[in-house]
């Protein structure tokens, strides 16, 4: 059998998810070339990247880029890379809203789109996925809950009853609310079972990823929030699990690495043996435990599940303000229970419009970012 | 939506899955109706269920069948329940090898079964899925591990690479081997986490039903036999997993009830809502837990194993010497660890047939039936 080689743009390249989904392109030559790289100023590694991959066109945040046509390659925008006649599929790997335009150009333009940028589905899901239905355009996840939820979903004729979104419960899921109060930058980007870039670390130490993530199913599986349940089990073995009509569940496992998710999206609906893909033991693996999300200690999965219960622009707020709230706890100007208490303020001072235009998005997006910044220092 | 009503035939009706299985037509009417009842002796029950589904065929061992006709049904042999032209599955619950002649004589006759009855596909795997593929016949997996399997399978394009096939442990799991030498009947009756029919919970407490099991999936999902191994989860909450050749694992998971692989069975490719159904309620499950099986206590479950790589008539001798081995057991006339030193005698002594017929089958079942009794009487 003669299987096509799927061509890929890879945005957000020089990234945790980038990488891994060029560790995947190099493990599968014969399944995936890279005809498009889109990264920041990470210029050292993207140079290196555009020597062993050859992409045709590339995007760059820098200034210069004359090393760019150097390396005879096409400089061209991001969002002109995930709509490229070339890609067959664009993998949206930019952390934050950064991932908005490019996400919102490549389902426009019908091209089919491996989503590991959250944020971007959560603040404007209901306008992406409305394109996607008008263009044919797929969104395959990429986050391993969401594609633990789609693979379980795979073959089902039958609408699910409810899905349960696993989560690690971070590295604080035994703190009390007073340690809570102390914990360092340090002890926060420690995550227990998964190695990702910063920003997704501190969201799953505050549960605001599994905020983020609810939010993110109701738009991928179109779910109602109320039916989106979450449940902690640390060993994050159980990505996440489906429940059937007929009170059957299913669940997918695999031990915590990113590029089993990051294959999958990419040869769907096929699987592809892949050595260096762990399995897991069942000889070391002992025991899988579950537990209910404490809201009082971490508000934040109260504050998403809230907001995309509100909808319209709430999670564009929420998920800005939460951007901007990292961004200060990272630099150490505010504690990690700040964060919490600055997105609900944020919260309750905006008034939502319900079927937001992508400028509203926007304005909405940046009267938060505003918002947090005037809190902080001090303003209402 | 007009969903045609499934016409049932049910085989076996008045043992435990045949009942369950007129659980499900019970709270689910709209979408089932019972044609067809089989059932050996137990009359007043037959007459009861007789009376309740008013089936238009019925087949019943005993001598007297008057009282049948005279409920206004048809008086007929379970081969040709099963094969009745007005049945669209025929739910095959007999236990034991008596499952076999209706179970072939329907997949014969190109009719879909919902197949509870192992000892047939164990005995005669090789005939029977070659009929069912000549037919256009196919069979519906009832047993809660190969429904879970074929669950996981379900919009899988690709070969598994392995299959985990879950066991309780049964009741004496952490028992000792002395400890082994003591059991009564009543203790290996009492099964920790599912009820059942009397046969299949003593072979649970051996082991010797995940060993027929592992050969029931090779038939059923063609996996060859070192590519499915047994692990004990105790809670019976995961009743089975498939791993890809991509290293993810899908598993189902649900409450002990047979009466959900029932409706699998009967409802695929759908799904249906059944309020009388459990969910799991994840607020008190706390974890799973996985141990690997100890094949010096379970000598049972080798001895599955070694006899399904063997192949041929092996399998056929294997459940012929369990089913009177349990026999002699249930009546006190042999303790539990003779049961899997009979077994191994027997299958010691047995000249293999590669690819028998189904005469030769039913003569290796005679011979080792008749082993294990010369073996108990004192004979060689």
């Amino acid at each position: 059998m003669n299987i096509p080689v799927k061509r890929l743009a890879v945005l957000g390249s020089t990234g945790s998810i980038g990488q891994q989904t060029l560790d995947v392109v190099r493990a599968l030559p014969e399944r995936f070339r890279v005809v498009g790289l889109s990264a920041g100023t990470n210029i050292d590694l993207l140079t290196e990247q555009i020597s062993e991959f050859k992409p045709e066109i590339v995007s760059c945040a820098m200034q210069d880029r004359t090393w760019i046509t150097g390396a005879g390659c096409e400089v061209v925008l991001p969002e002109n890379i995930a709509t490229h006649p070339d890609v067959d599929i664009a993998v949206i790997a930019t952390s934050g809203t950064a991932g908005l335009s490019p996400t919102l150009a490549a389902v426009k333009a019908g091209k089919n789109i491996a989503l590991a940028n959250k944020e971007s589905l959560v603040a404007a899901g209901e306008i992406i996925t409305g394109e996607a239905k008008r263009s044919g355009a797929r969104i395959l996840p990429v986050d391993s809950e969401h594609s633990a939820i789609w693979q379980c979903l795979n073959g089902e004729r039958q609408e699910a009853r409810r899905i349960i979104l696993t989560a690690s419960g971070g590295p604080f899921r035994d703190y009390s609310a007073a340690q809570m109060e102390e914990v360092t930058v340090e002890q926060a980007l420690k995550h227990p079972s998964w190695q990702m870039g910063r920003k997704v670390t501190i969201d799953s130490a505050t549960l605001m990823n599994k905020g983020l993530e609810v939010i993110e199913a109701h738009w991928l599986f179109n779910m109602p929030i109320d039916k989106i349940r979450v449940l902690v089990h640390p060993q994050s073995i159980i990505h996440s699990m489906v429940e059937f009509i007929d009170g059957s569940v299913k669940a997918q496992l695999s031990y915590p690495d990113m590029r089993l998710p990051i294959q999958y999206a990419l040869s769907y609906p096929d699987r592809i043996a892949n050595a260096s893909l762990p399995c897991i033991d069942w000889s070391n693996l002992r025991s899988l435990t579950f537990e209910q999300p404490d809201p009082d200690r971490f508000p934040c999965l109260r504050l998403g599940i809230e907001a995309g219960k509100e909808g319209g622009t709430c999670p564009a707020v929420l998920v800005a303000a939460d951007e901007v709230a990292v961004e200060l706890f990272l630099s150490r100007r505010i504690r990690l229970v700040d964060i919490a208490q600055l997105i609900e303020r944020v919260l309750e001072q905006h008034q939502t419009i319900a079927h937001p235009e992508i400028e509203e998005i926007m304005a909405a997006d940046a009267w938060a970012r505003d918002k947090v910044l005037k809190f902080v220092s001090g303003g209402n």
